[in-house]
C-alpha cells in the first residue's frame, strides 16, 4: 500500500474515538492517554545521528510488528515519504503533534486502523504511544494502552530509573511518561461566563487546559483538553484518579450551566443555537474558525433536542472534516486559502441537508 | 367605525404602494410627492388656538368630503382620539409625519383605504396631502396628486401669492410646496462601497437623500429616499424632471453594480444573501434594525434568482410589519422591546417559512 492509500484507508474507516458512542459524550467527546517511552543505551532523538534515528525506527516497527500491540491491520507512515498536507491530514486526526510533522528522516507513524491507538517513533521521545476512545473513560483507554506499553516491553528494553521511573528527552516527563487527558465540549461554561473561574480553579488542581490542538490553540469551539501536568512523584492511578475527580465535576457545572440557560435564557439560546445553524446551511464562505465555533453552537442544540434528525457523530465528524488537509483531499487538489472556505461551506451546507430545526 | 376597527381595516387591504409592483420595483419601493397647503386668511397651526385649529379641521374635513377627492371609502383618525400605538403605526406605515403624532387637538389625518393618498390635516401646514405608488412612476403620482389638489381648491381658498406661489408655514415649502420623493433600495452601491460618492453627487445636484423614515434615519437596510431641496422658483414640471434624470442614473449604476458584484463577487454576494437568510429563517431574537438590513439583502438575493419561491411582496410587506407598533398589533398586546425582539422574530420566522434558498 502506497501512502495514498493508507491515507485514503484511514478515511475509509470510523474514526472510533469521534464516530463511535461513550460515556457523558454530550460534554466529553473523548479520552486519551499517551506514554513516553525510550531505549536504554539509545542517545534521545534530538541528539542522534541520521542513522541511529533509523535503526532506532527499525528496532521498534519490528518490536511493534512482533508484539502485535496494534492489530494485523496497522498503518505505518513514515514521516519523510509524507507530502505537506499529508502530514497535516495526520496532525487534524490527533494522530501525530506539531513537533512530529516538522521532524522527518527516520520518524515514523504507526497506527490501529480505527485509530483507537499509535505510536509515533523518534518525536521528542524514542516512543510516544497513545490511545483514545470517545467519551468519558480513562480506566478503559488506560487498559488499553498498558496492554500496548507491556506487550512492546517485552521485546524492547525501556530507559528506566528504579527511583524517577520512565527516563525520558525533556524532564517534564520523566516518572510515569504519561499525560491522560480528556477533551470536553463546554459551551454551558462558556456561554453563561462561568469558564475562566472554571480554568483558573483546574489550574490550581495542578492540572493544564489546552485548546482543541493542544498547546496555543485557544478555546475554539468552547472544546478545551483537561490533562495531568506532572508525571513525577505519583502513579499512574493516583494521577488519574485526581483527574476523574476533576472531570466529573466539571461535568456535572456544565451540565448545570446548559439547564440553567435553559430555564433562565431560553430564547437567549435558542437564538445562539439558531442562528449558527442558520450560517452553517446557508454561508457560501466559511472559515475554519467560524465554522469550529458554529458547529459547536449546533452541539449544544443536538443535546438540548433542538434538531429532530440528527445526531451526534454527523456533528462530530464535521469537527473533523471542516480542517485545511482534509476539505484539500476531499477536494482532490491544493486550494488556497479563500478556495477552501467557499469548499468548506459547501460541504458544511451538503452535510447538515438532513439535519432539520425542529 | 371606531379607530380600533379603522386600523384593522387598513392592515387587512393590500397597501398598493408596496404590495403592487411598478416600474423597475426591483431597485425602486415607492414613488411619492406631498404638496403643502393653507386656507387664506386662517392662521398657520403653530400659532393657531384650539378652537382655530377645530375649526380648520372641520373646514377641511368637509371639503375633503364634497370634493370626494380620496373616495368614499376614505378613513378619518382624529389624532387626539388615537393611543400612543395606533399613532406609531401610522408612522411606520408613512401615512403621517414625526411631527404630526406628536401633535393633538386639531390634528387629523384622512387616508385613502388602500393608502394610495392622504391628507394630514393641521401638521405644519393646515394641509399635507401625498400620493404614494408602487415603482419609479413620479408622473402617475403627479397625476394623482394633481386631482386631489384640484378637487380641495374648489371647496377651499388656498393662500396663494402670484409671485412667490403657495404660502406655507416655513419659508423652505414655499413656492410650490411640493416635495416629490423616491425610496431606492440600493445594496449594490452599498455592499460595493459606492453608495457615499453617490450621496455626494446627488447631493451637489440640490438633492436630498434620507433613509427610510426621512430626516434622521439612516441608511438602514440599503433604503434611501431622494427628493427635490427647493420648491421655489421652478414649476413643479421642472422640479420633478431633474429628479427623475438623477433616479434614472441612480437606479443604472445600482443594476451595473449589482451586475458587476454578481460577475467579480459572486460567492461574497452568495454569502451574504444566504447569510442573512440563514438568521431571518433561525433566529429567536431580532431587532428592527437587523431584520431590515437582513430583508435588505434578502431582496438582492431574490432579484438574483437565489430564492426559487419569493416574491418581492413578501419581503416588501414584512419591511413594514417587523416594526413595533405593527407588531404590538399583531401580537394583541403592549410588548416590551425584548419580547418584541422574539415576537419579531417568530413572525419572521413564520413568513419566510415557503421561501425556499435555491
Amino acid at each position: 500500500m502506497d501512502n495514498k492509500q493508507k491515507i485514503d484507508s484511514l478515511l475509509k474507516h470510523k474514526v472510533s474515538w469521534l464516530e463511535d458512542s461513550g460515556p457523558d459524550d454530550d460534554i466529553a467527546i473523548s479520552s486519551r492517554i499517551r506514554l513516553a517511552r525510550n531505549i536504554k543505551g539509545t542517545p534521545f532523538p534530538i541528539a542522534a545521528s541520521p542513522e541511529q534515528l533509523n535503526n532506532t525506527r527499525g528496532a521498534i516497527q519490528m518490536a511493534v510488528e512482533k508484539s502485535n500491540c496494534l492489530g494485523t491491520s496497522a498503518l505505518c507512515f513514515e514521516m519523510d515519504k509524507l507530502s505537506r498536507w499529508e502530514k497535516e491530514l495526520l496532525l487534524e486526526r490527533r494522530l501525530v503533534s506539531n513537533e512530529f510533522i516538522a521532524r522527518d528522516g527516520g520518524a515514523a507513524l504507526i497506527v490501529k486502523r480505527n485509530e483507537s491507538a499509535g505510536i509515533m517513533i523518534n518525536e521528542e521521545d524514542h516512543i510516544r504511544m497513545q490511545a483514545l476512545s470517545p467519551g468519558f473513560q480513562l480506566e478503559e483507554v488506560w487498559k488499553n494502552i498498558s496492554r500496548i506499553d507491556s506487550l512492546l516491553e517485552k521485546h524492547l528494553p525501556f530507559a528506566y530509573d528504579e527511583k524517577l521511573g520512565y527516563l525520558t528527552s525533556c524532564p517534564t516527563n520523566v516518572g510515569t511518561g504519561m499525560r491522560a487527558s480528556v477533551m470536553l465540549h463546554l459551551p454551558g461554561l462558556v456561554l453563561s461566563g462561568q469558564i475562566n473561574a472554571a480554568i483558573q480553579g483546574i489550574t490550581k488542581l495542578g492540572l493544564a487546559v489546552r485548546g482543541i490542538f493542544g498547546e496555543g490553540s485557544d478555546n475554539q469551539g468552547s472544546l478545551f483538553q483537561v490533562s495531568n501536568q506532572s508525571t513525577l512523584g505519583e502513579s499512574e492511578q493516583q494521577i488519574m484518579e485526581r483527574l476523574c475527580g476533576v472531570i466529573k465535576q466539571l461535568i456535572s457545572h456544565e451540565k448545570n450551566a446548559r439547564l440553567t440557560l435553559v430555564e433562565k435564557n431560553q430564547y437567549f439560546l435558542l437564538d445562539h443555537v439558531g442562528r449558527a445553524y442558520g450560517i452553517l446551511r446557508h454561508a457560501y464562505v466559511l472559515s475554519s474558525e467560524e465554522a469550529l465555533n458554529s458547529l459547536s453552537d449546533i452541539r449544544i442544540g443536538v443535546d438540548m433536542g433542538m434538531f429532530s434528525t440528527v445526531d451526534l457523530p454527523t456533528v462530530n465528524e464535521l469537527f473533523l472534516t471542516i480542517h485545511p488537509a482534509h476539505l484539500q483531499k476531499f477536494a482532490g487538489k491544493e486550494l488556497n486559502a479563500e478556495e477552501r472556505d467557499i469548499f468548506r461551506a459547501a460541504m458544511v451546507r451538503d452535510r447538515l441537508k438532513n439535519l432539520k430545526n425542529s
